[in-house]
């Protein structure tokens, strides 16, 4: 009996060595022109605090300089159709969201990337391209509320939440406005790493995490 | 007597008038290889919403591409040499940090820039190159909590402040770990351009604003 015990917990210690031994995750964000900064860059300092675990990846549709909204620009290392296989996929919004919800190549790329990733989410706007995308048809999900109108009427058959910090359903997770988005890039750190290490992740930044889904000061009224 | 209070609105009208079309102030941020993500992006996600009043100026030791110590890169635009007058001077913290308190060229450039500056204000610990450029002696000033004895180390005349989110000190205005830059940028906002303006950015922002530089969640015990 102590024997099988003492294989199992062999096996057990073997399992646990091999997940932190396993190659890191590929996390693809889209970048646009006019995206917004911290819908971007909250998310990052979050999930970039874990390089061992997930690998991030910018992409554009044109590889290089991408000026945000606010006017400092990031670089993007590659175009969509040599992006790598995304196991998560991160679409940020911006005022760049409004034209892009006609760009037919961008939404197909969005619903071919979206259909094959593990976790898929989105902060501000981001979730009117997801929509306009198809992506999510028949699902729970919320937005930035100044914009509210404008980005619900991108998905008719989305199921919009007005009072949320977040929305999860399955394997999409939408956020509300900007900043709304760090909240919710460390409830997905918790629920794929654990509740230990996303609060980790938020002490070494010092941020004060808003850890409630439902607490959200800037919902509609 | 009607007629010297109607001058006198006269001119106050034009006085208010005439300071909306003042040139925008110029907000100089200083990069390095491996600054923090947050520390520089928070911040610039608050004041480049002002583009009307502030001109966001990328500054590094070589322009172009600059890697965060999260792997993602912000683009430079100009070198030191070449950086315009600085109204306002900004420090982000980061590991890249450690390497440049020995680095002579910096810390002069540091110092020069900041005397000429009508605000210095850091992140982080980007208070430890202002204190190792001998910009806050003498002065009250805080820094990342988690690398506290290295900063302090740095600038041994400065008075370091245990407990504060951000510390206002005349022109100089320092804050705590990485995410405590985006609110003391809102209060470098508020003193500005006044309460009502640094709110209105903070909310379109939907950024839950920790106004309170003495509630310090992550303050030394």
């Amino acid at each position: 009996m102590i024997r099988i015990i003492l294989v199992l917990v062999g096996l057990l210690m073997s399992l646990s060595s091999l997940a932190d031994k396993l190659p890191p995750k590929t996390l693809g964000v889209f970048v646009y022109p006019h995206f917004e900064l911290l819908d971007v860059f909250g998310p990052l300092e979050m999930f970039g605090s874990l390089p061992d675990k997930i690998k991030i990846v910018i992409i554009a549709e044109h590889p290089g300089r991408v000026k945000s909204d606010q006017g400092t620009a990031i670089y993007a290392e590659t175009d969509l159709q040599h992006a790598p296989h995304l196991d998560y996929l991160f679409i940020p919004g911006g005022f760049g969201s409004r034209q892009l919800v006609s760009d037919k190549a961008v939404l197909s790329w969005i619903k071919q990337r979206a259909d094959k990733a593990d976790l898929v989410f989105s902060v501000c706007t981001g979730s009117a391209l997801l929509a306009k995308a198809g992506v999510l048809d028949h699902h729970r999900a919320t937005t930035n509320k100044k914009a509210f109108q404008w980005v619900t009427e991108q998905g008719p058959d989305v199921q919009w939440v007005k009072h949320a910090r977040w929305v999860e359903d399955g394997k999409f997770i939408t956020s509300s406005g900007v900043a709304a988005g760090t909240d919710m890039s460390l409830q997905v750190i918790a629920r794929l790493y654990g509740m230990k290490t996303s609060e980790r992740v938020a002490n070494g930044a010092e941020y004060i995490w808003n850890k409630d889904p439902a607490k959200d000061p800037f919902a509609i009224k």
